[in-house]
C-alpha cells in the first residue's frame, strides 16, 4: 500500500481508493477489493464481451451496479450499441471513478450512456422486452447487493430482457463461494432456458478464479453469434470465449441437480 | 495464520511447515508458499495429467524436484507405469512432507518410486533415452533451482527423453512472470519440436494463475493419445486438457517471435 487517496462512508458503504504498489489504484468498498487499475481488463473484459459477443447484434445494454464504468467501456467497443444504461445504487462510486480511476470511468462521457443512480432491482421490476443484454456488476452478496442474488430478481431480469436477451452476472470465487455459485446457478436455471457458468483469472480477486454465470433466452454462448470481435483487448479473444465454459472437475460438481 | 508447525534451515534453503486457517497446512521454501493441502490438488493434477494423458503410454516419469510427493501421487494413477524417479536435492524437504503432510507425501511409499537425493541438472546430464515424460516441479528461479531454468539443462532433458517423450516444467505467473515465461518458452522452443504453454489456477501462488511450458518429440497435447483418464481428480479433466491451452491475449502475446 503507498497511500490512501480517498475515503469517504457513504449511505450504503464505505468508499476507499487507495494506490498499492503491486497492482496500483484500486477501488476498494467495504474492505474488498472491486477493481485496480492493473487487471481490472480480466473482470470487465470477460464480463462484457462474453453475452456481448454471444448475441448477435447487440444494440442496447443495462449495466446494475459497476459504477467504476469498467463494464460500460467494453461494451461501447461494439459499433453497433446506441445506448449503454448504467444503474448504480450509489453516485459516490461514480464520483469518486470519475475523479480517481480516469483510466476506468472516462467511457461514463460517452453520449450512448444513460446514467442512472437508483436501486437495480426496482429498475428492473419497471422494465420489459427492453434490453439485449443485462450485465449485473454487483459487490459481494451482503449489504446493498444482497437482492441482486434472488430469484424474483432474475425473473425481473427475464422479463427486462428481450426476446432473444443474455443475462450476465459475477458470482464469485468457486474456491470461496461455492455454495453460492450453485445457488445462484439453480436459480436462473429456474428462470432461463440456458443457462451457462464460466471462469476467468483476476489476480486481485480472493483466490484468484472467478465466475460468472450467464443466462440466455436463444443463444448459446459456446456458438457465439457475433461476427464483431472487439479490439484492444488484452485478455478476451475467440479462444478464451470458448475455453472460459471449461469447468474444473470440482467447479462442474457444483452444478449438477 | 494458526501456527508454525516445523522450521528448519538447510543447506539450500529454509524449510517452513505452516498451518493457516484458510488454506490448512502449507509447505513454505525461503518464504514462498510451495503446496498447501487445500489447493495443492490443482497443480499437482495439471502438472503431472497433462503430460500423462498426452504421452499415449508412459511407462516412467522422472520428477524433478516435488519433494513433497504431489506429482508423483497423481503419475501413479495410471495403471502402466512401472517407474517414477523423484530426484530432489534436498531430503529435508522429503522428510517434512513425510512427516507433516501425508495426504500429499503417502505416495513416496510406493514401490514403484525411486527416491534420488541428488541435483536434478546433474542427474539429468547421465541420461540417455530414459524416460517417457520429465516434469520440473522445481521452485522459483533463484537459489538452488535457477539453473532448472537455463538452456543447457533442457538440452540435457531432450537428450534424457525417449524419441515420443515430453517435458513440463513449472514456468511462474504471466501476471508476475512474464519475462520468465517468454524466456523459458523460447528456450524450450530452441530444443524441442513442439512447445506449447498451459495455465491453471492455483489460489496461493502469486496472482492464483499458474503457467506450465510444455516440450515434446512427437505428441501434440491438443489432441491426447492417451486412452485412460485418470480416476479421481479435482480439477484436471479431459475438457480441462483442451482449455488449459487456450491462452488469454497478454499471454500469447508473450509467445511470439
Amino acid at each position: 500500500m503507498k497511500e490512501t487517496l480517498y475515503r469517504c462512508r457513504t449511505k450504503y458503504q464505505e468508499i476507499a481508493i487507495i494506490d498499492t504498489f503491486q497492482y496500483g489504484k484500486m477501488l476498494v468498498l467495504d474492505g474488498m477489493v472491486q477493481t485496480t487499475v492493473s487487471d481490472e481488463f480480466v473482470y470487465h473484459e470477460m464480463i462484457a464481451h462474453i453475452p456481448m459477443r454471444t448475441h448477435a447484434r447487440p444494440r442496447n445494454a443495462l449495466v446494475i451496479g459497476g459504477g467504476d464504468g469498467g463494464a460500460v467501456r467494453e461494451i461501447l467497443k461494439y459499433p453497433d450499441v446506441q445506448k449503454v444504461t448504467l444503474v448504480e445504487i450509489d453516485d459516490q462510486v461514480i464520483e469518486a471513478a470519475k475523479r480517481f480511476l480516469p483510466e476506468i470511468s472516462s467511457s461514463l462521457e460517452d453520449c450512448r450512456v444513460d446514467l442512472q443512480v437508483a436501486d437495480g432491482i426496482e429498475y428492473v421490476r419497471s422494465l420489459e422486452d427492453a434490453y439485449d443484454i443485462i450485465i449485473v456488476d454487483s459487490t459481494e452478496p451482503v449489504g446493498p447487493a444482497a437482492g441482486l442474488f434472488g430469484s424474483s430478481f432474475y425473473e425481473g431480469v427475464f422479463r427486462a430482457l428481450k426476446k432473444d436477451g443474455i443475462l450476465v452476472a459475477q458470482t464469485e470465487s468457486p474456491f470461496i463461494n461455492a455454495e453460492l455459485i450453485r445457488t445462484v446457478f439453480r436459480r436462473i436455471k429456474a428462470v432461463f432456458p440456458y443457462t451457462y457458468l464460466y471462469l476467468a483469472s483476476v489476480p486481485t480477486y480472493p483466490s484468484g478464479l472467478w465466475s460468472f454465470t450467464l443466462g440466455s433466452k436463444l443463444y448459446n454462448p459456446l456458438q457465439p453469434a457475433g461476427s464483431c470481435v472487439p479490439a484492444n483487448t488484452k485478455y478476451y479473444n475467440p479462444d478464451i470465449h470458448i475455453s472460459s465454459f471449461s469447468l474444473p472437475h470440482f467447479v462442474g460438481d457444483l452444478l449438477k441437480d
